[in-house]
C-alpha cells in the first residue's frame, strides 16, 4: 500500500518511522511547509502527483480541516493526528466532508493503542476485578515548566486551550474505550506556568453511563519516571482488587496485601508501547478489509465532545453533558 | 486533670487508652446508654457527681449536642468527636451555646495530628518541593461491602450521608490543615454497596484560597495495605518533586527518579499515628496554658461547611462555594 504523509516535525518523524517497519506499506511522497524535510511543499501537488491509497496527516490541528478537505475531494482515505481541529465545528465538518464524498476519515488516537490499555480492557472483560468501583488516570511529565516549556512541540506555549486539549483528550478517549461512553465530565483547571496561554493542570471527573465515575488528573510539572511510556499510570479499584499500569506501563493486580505482574512491558521501540504503529496498522488492515475501523472521524466526535464539556465546565463551574455534542453528529449522514 | 468520658464504644475504647497513657489525666467517670460498660447512665448526674475539668464526648452525632449543651449549663470544658452533628444547624447551635456560656468547646479532629501530616505541613513550610501543583488523598479500606459491611461501627450502613460526612470530613479538614482555606468544592458520589443507605464511593475536588486545587478520592472497596495507618495515601506534588506518604504512613521524597525517605513511621501504639492520643494531648495542654485551640468548635466549622458544600455539590452537580456556612458562624460571638 502505498500512503502519502503531510507533516514531518516532531510527531511526523514517529509516524515515518512506524511506517517504515512495515513491509506491506511504503510512504511514497512527504509534505511540509519546510522544504528542507518533505518531497513536496504543497499538499496538492503531492496527491495529484502521487495518487497513493491513503494520506497521514500529522499537522497542527488548525490545517486538519484544509487537508482533509483536499484529500477527499480525491477520494483519498485519511488518518488524522488528534487534536482534530481547534473547533467543535470544524471536527464535524471534516466528518461531514468525508461522510458526503464516502472516504474514510479515521482519526490517529494512538493511546487507547497502547498494549497495557488493551490488557486491562481484555482482563476487565474477563471479570479479573469485577465491577468496577471507580477509576484514576494521572498524567504526568516534566517539560511544563519555565520560558523553555514544552522543547519539542514549543507552540504548545501559545496554545488558548492546552493539557485538555491536547493531553488529556487521549485519556478521555481511552476511559471511553475502557469504561463506555462518558455522559458527564466536570472540570477544574489553572495554568501553573505563567509563561503559556493555556491551562497546563487539570483535575477532570467523568461520569459513564451505568454509574461509575472516575478522574483525570494531569500536570506537566512532574515525572512518574522519565520517560514514563503510558506517561504516567493508571488505576481501576475492583471490590477487593484494582488493576494498575504502572509509569513502565506493566500491569498489575494489586489486593492490597501484594501485587502480582498481570503483564510485563518489554515492548522496546516505537511510541508509548509502539503505539502509533499500532493504531496505523489497524488503519491499513481496515481499509484492505472489513473497514470496522475504532476511532471514525464520527465515533471520535464522542470524545471530542468530552473534551468540548470540560472546557465549559471550566467556564460554568457545572457538571456539563456531552450529549449535546454527541447527539448532533448522530444526526447526520452514515 | 480529671476527665469524663461519655459513649464506651468502639471509638471511645480508643479514647480510653489515649486517656490511660496520660500522667496528668484521669478519667474519673464513664458513661454510656450500655451499664455494662460504664459507671454511669446518666451524663448529667456524672457531671453533677464527679465535676470534671472537662467532658470528652465519643458518642453518635445526634446526641452531641444534648450533650454538649449539659456541660456547658456546668461550666465543664469539651472535646467532642467528629462528625458533630448530623446537621450544620445543631453544628452552629453547639458552638453558640459554648460561646454563650464561654465554656471551651473543641472538636476532637484527630486525622490532622496523624504524625505525617505534621511532616508533610512542616516540609511545605520549609519549601521542600515550592509551591504545590496539585495534591490527592486516596482513601480506602476493604469494610463497605456486603450485608456486614462496616462491622466495627455497624450503625454506618443507616446513615444517610455517610462516606463525606463520616470519612472524608477528616480530609477536608487536613487539606484545610495544609493548604489553607477551600472556597469551592464539587463532588460525586456512588452507592456502590446496595445494602447500606449512603454514599460509599466520592470523588471531591476542592478549589483552594490562590488557586491550588486538589482532590479527595474514596472509598472503602480496597485496603492499600490492611491496615493502612494513614487510611490509604496522600501526594503533593510541585514542580520536579512530590512530598508522599505511603499507606504505612512514611513519608518519601519522589523526583520521578529515585525516592528518599523523608520521615520513617515507627509509631507502635495508639490510633493511625497514635493522632488520637496528639489530639487529646493539645486539649489538655492548652486547657491549662495559652487556650489556643486547633479545631476550636467555631473554627472547625469551616470543615463543616466544606462537607455540606459537597452535599450540596452532589444535589447541584455544580461546584459550591463554602463561604455562605463559613460567613454565618463568623458573625457570631467570640
Amino acid at each position: 500500500m502505498r500512503g502519502c504523509l503531510v507533516g514531518c516535525g516532531f510527531f511526523g518523524q514517529i509516524h515515518l518511522e512506524a511506517w517504515r517497519r512495515m513491509d506491506d506499506v511504503t510512504i511514497v511522497g512527504t509534505c511540509d511547509a519546510d522544504p528542507t524535510r518533505a518531497t513536496y511543499e504543497r499538499l496538492d501537488q503531492m496527491l495529484d502527483e502521487l495518487e497513493p491509497d491513503f494520506l497521514d496527516i500529522a499537522t497542527r490541528p488548525e490545517l486538519h480541516l484544509d487537508m482533509v478537505r483536499t484529500a477527499v475531494e480525491r477520494g483519498i482515505p485519511v488518518i488524522c493526528q488528534k487534536p482534530v481541529a481547534p473547533t467543535w465545528q470544524d471536527a464535524v465538518k471534516m466528518v461531514e466532508l468525508a461522510e458526503a464524498a464516502d472516504v474514510p476519515l479515521i482519526v490517529h488516537e494512538n493511546w487507547r493503542w497502547q498494549p497495557w490499555y488493551r490488557v486491562v480492557q481484555a482482563e476487565l472483560q474477563k471479570g479479573l476485578i469485577g465491577t468496577p468501583v471507580t477509576y484514576t488516570f494521572r498524567t504526568r511529565k516534566l517539560d511544563g515548566d519555565g520560558p523553555e516549556a514544552y522543547p519539542a512541540q514549543p507552540y504548545f506555549r501559545t496554545y488558548p486551550r492546552l493539557l485538555l486539549f491536547e493531553t488529556l483528550v487521549h485519556h478521555l478517549d481511552t476511559a471511553r474505550f475502557l469504561f463506555g461512553e462518558i455522559e458527564e465530565v466536570y472540570a477544574r483547571s489553572r495554568r501553573v506556568n505563567p509563561l503559556i496561554q493555556g491551562e497546563d493542570q487539570v483535575l477532570l471527573l467523568t461520569n459513564h453511563a451505568g454509574g461509575l465515575n472516575g478522574l483525570l488528573d494531569g500536570h506537566r510539572f512532574l515525572d512518574l519516571r522519565p520517560d514514563s511510556p503510558p506517561l504516567g499510570d493508571f488505576t481501576v479499584d475492583g471490590i477487593g482488587a484494582s488493576l494498575q499500569v504502572d509509569a513502565a506501563g506493566d500491569v498489575w493486580l494489586w489486593n492490597g496485601r501484594e501485587r502480582k505482574m498481570v503483564w510485563q512491558n518489554t515492548v522496546g521501540q516505537g511510541y508509548r508501547g509502539d503505539s502509533v504503529r499500532a493504531v496505523c496498522r489497524h488503519f491499513v488492515d481496515q481499509l484492505r478489509g472489513q473497514r470496522e475501523w475504532e476511532s471514525t472521524g464520527r465515533e471520535y466526535l464522542r470524545t471530542i465532545a468530552c473534551v468540548e464539556a470540560g472546557y465549559r465546565s471550566m467556564a460554568s463551574g457545572r457538571a456539563e453533558s456531552t450529549r449535546t455534542f454527541s447527539e448532533l453528529p448522530a444526526t447526520g449522514p452514515k
